[in-house]
């Protein structure tokens, strides 16, 4: 077994040599990495069937649930959207490069901004085995090196995946592959966490335990969100078929989803609160009243269901125990959306429409790293800017400090066309 | 004593409030704090001279140090420089409410990105009590609460310009005055560094060890910088004087700041050395030929200077020692240059221009939070922006995502001029 630190080190010097791969070598990596994928499928499912096999006896056991088992199984759909998905990483905009601002501070002396990569990401994900080649093309096309840890359950996949795209990256001319590597063990993912030095940025896939853990468990910065608790809220003056349609498309169409209501706030002089109930029964969501706790993601058909007196008080009420994830207003009244939409301080406020909507592919992100509740570097629905920070670039001729410190010469800080 | 939870919640809490402060409103408090440290300043000198009457005997016994005696030390320039410097606050474009994206999704369902406060601020400072305004304004102006530890050598200056910012905010019609809070016990801090439930960004302000403890020490994310270690490349095809100037310019401009150089490569075919030697040794500059470490701050008027055989092993000795700063090549070869600007994985790279340079007055930022060597958020020279996130509005007429998951519905991602 390779010592993690080796490992980490290879990562970071390979995250050095892809700063020099122009966009046309990133997209051809990624177009050399569904080629294989798509050369080797049967022997992925041949590896996939030997993970399933061992899930199955641990489903009957009660260790894994049906639906974790769903999400370890690759069938062909899954592995042609895996293929295809890949592809349309290489047809993106390189986010890398792009220039920022452009500054004359003073005559020959040009300041520049340019985005670029962050360096190292660790990938930590459960069971669905697809993760892998999503994470690793999002990471390589935006110049990150990655290291993967994927769950036990599907170790055969994720080996069988991860030799696949470490075999397109050595066939490509001087091409460093140590910007993706696997590792295997417990032991390696606690490195992972407490190995600042290598890793800048860790991207967690998998269950609201997994991510917690994770988030309480490094001082790397991480990617993500625990609990998605959506609230919807019904002020008095929400129409009815707003409000209806809204609250059940928010909790049925992907019930699972980190974007699906939780809690349905009702304005105490909405007039149609009964209606809406019906509505919501009949869509077959069971409406809980009285619950425990508020700030629990129920991810099935039930939602939590509350009067309140005002729209301060929905507003406080989300902020306490929503997740700061995404949060509607339904109203006709504009003083109220606004008043709303300012105050909840939540990734993504919401008027009139359904909190489904808060995904990147849904934003136009073309790609999306994942949502992320943080209150630094990126919030909300994540695309490939997520995985870039930037650069200051300074041009000159020779300046010194100290003619500008002395008074001999002064800054212009002219802004400069991009 | 205040519990520290309710100290944070009520931080929290004004954080929320603040959100509903106009631009107008927020260069109200600021001004109206310049003019009450105004009003104010003999106390706040009465209250210096306490502290710096302990402090002196400490200075004696050699517990603290002449320098930081001098950092604790308020006099009419620094007071000038204080309240100027609130003012400049005020005068700074608002970085609250931008819009920087505006897109249509479809008809009649509009996704606004808008810039806004990140909530609570915890500022841990050492001796320098002219660190409480600034950072307060900066703060403020971007709509953040904070709250403020300073050391304890300052005790009593601090506490005097706390009083006197929070009774300038009390003055003010129904402001919020718990955004500005100060704590005092090492415990506060210890749970100020735990409680990422209420503090979203830690800002320290201090030594390099003051800063490596908060990072170490806590999973918020924290904005600076421990070390500065900045090198300067001496090409072999550096123009003679440049080299010179800007090697000199970069040690004994302002020796114990972050951004001055503590390493000085030289290619083996340079051919002026010795002249480089001579001109920093006449400059004053101590030239440590074997240093134990490269990645020692010196802080004083001494540089590591070192042979190497290729600018290859200049940016590999760069990405290993250096603190991922600000580094620099004079060079008159183009091609080496943007090689060394491409590979060194710093925050600033520049070519024929002094390391000094790195800072948010000379970048045009109108105002410096601090240098970050961070690779997420805000990295190099960080100016108001960086107190920033970003939240996303969604306007729409009752859109659900069924009609779009079924087909009956497409988006048209269009963007719309900002």
């Amino acid at each position: 077994m390779e010592d993690f630190k080796n490992i980490a080190q290879a990562a970071k010097d390979a995250s050095l040599d892809l700063m020099f791969e122009t966009t046309e070598r990133k997209n051809e990596a990624l177009l050399k990495i569904a080629e294989k994928i798509e050369e080797n499928k049967e022997k992925i499912f041949t590896a996939n069937a030997l993970d399933l096999k061992e899930a199955q006896s641990l489903v009957e056991s009660g260790e894994i649930t049906k639906s974790t088992y769903g999400r370890l199984k690759l069938d062909e759909n899954k592995m042609r959207d895996m293929i295809q998905g890949i592809k349309d990483v290489a047809n993106l905009p390189d986010p890398v490069g792009k220039i920022l601002l452009k500054r004359e501070l003073d005559e020959d002396l040009v300041l520049t901004k340019t985005s670029a990569p962050i360096g190292v990401i660790g990938v930590i994900f459960e069971a669905r085995p697809d993760v892998i080649s999503h994470i690793t093309s999002l990471a390589f096309k935006s110049g990150n090196a990655v290291i993967l840890k994927g769950g036990k359950e599907s170790n055969n996949t994720n080996t069988t995946i991860f030799e696949i795209i470490k075999s397109a990256l050595e066939s490509l001319d001087s091409f460093n592959s140590n910007c993706v590597s696997l590792i295997k063990s417990r032991d390696d993912v606690k490195k992972m966490l407490e190995y600042d030095e290598y890793i800048d940025l860790i991207i967690p896939r998998g269950s609201n335990s997994l991510v917690k853990f994770i988030q309480n468990n490094t001082k790397i910065p991480v990617l993500g969100h625990a609990a998605g608790i959506c609230t919807i809220f019904v002020d008095e003056y929400a129409r009815k078929d707003y409000a209806e349609n809204i609250c059940i498309d928010a909790k049925i169409q992907y019930p699972t989803a980190c974007n699906a209501v939780e809690t349905i706030l009702v304005h105490k002089n909405y007039p149609h609160t009964n209606e809406l109930k019906e509505a919501l029964a009949k869509a077959g969501v069971e409406i809980v009243e009285n619950p425990e706790d508020y700030s629990f993601e129920y991810g099935e058909k039930k939602v939590s269901l509350l009067e309140v007196k005002s729209i301060t008080e929905a507003v406080s009420h989300i902020n306490k125990y929503g997740s700061g994830h995404t949060d509607s207003i339904i109203t006709e009244n504009a003083e109220n959306a606004k008043k709303f939409m300012t105050s909840v301080d939540s990734a993504g406020v919401y008027h009139n429409a359904s909190t489904r909507f808060a995904d990147g592919f849904r934003y136009g992100f073309g790609a999306e790293v994942g949502i992320s509740t943080n209150k630094t570097h990126a919030r909300g629905p994540v695309g490939l800017d997520g995985l870039t920070i930037y650069k200051y670039y300074l041009e000159g001729r020779g300046q010194i400090v100290a003619d500008y410190a002395n008074g001999s010469k002064k800054f212009n800080h002219k802004d400069l066309k991009i």
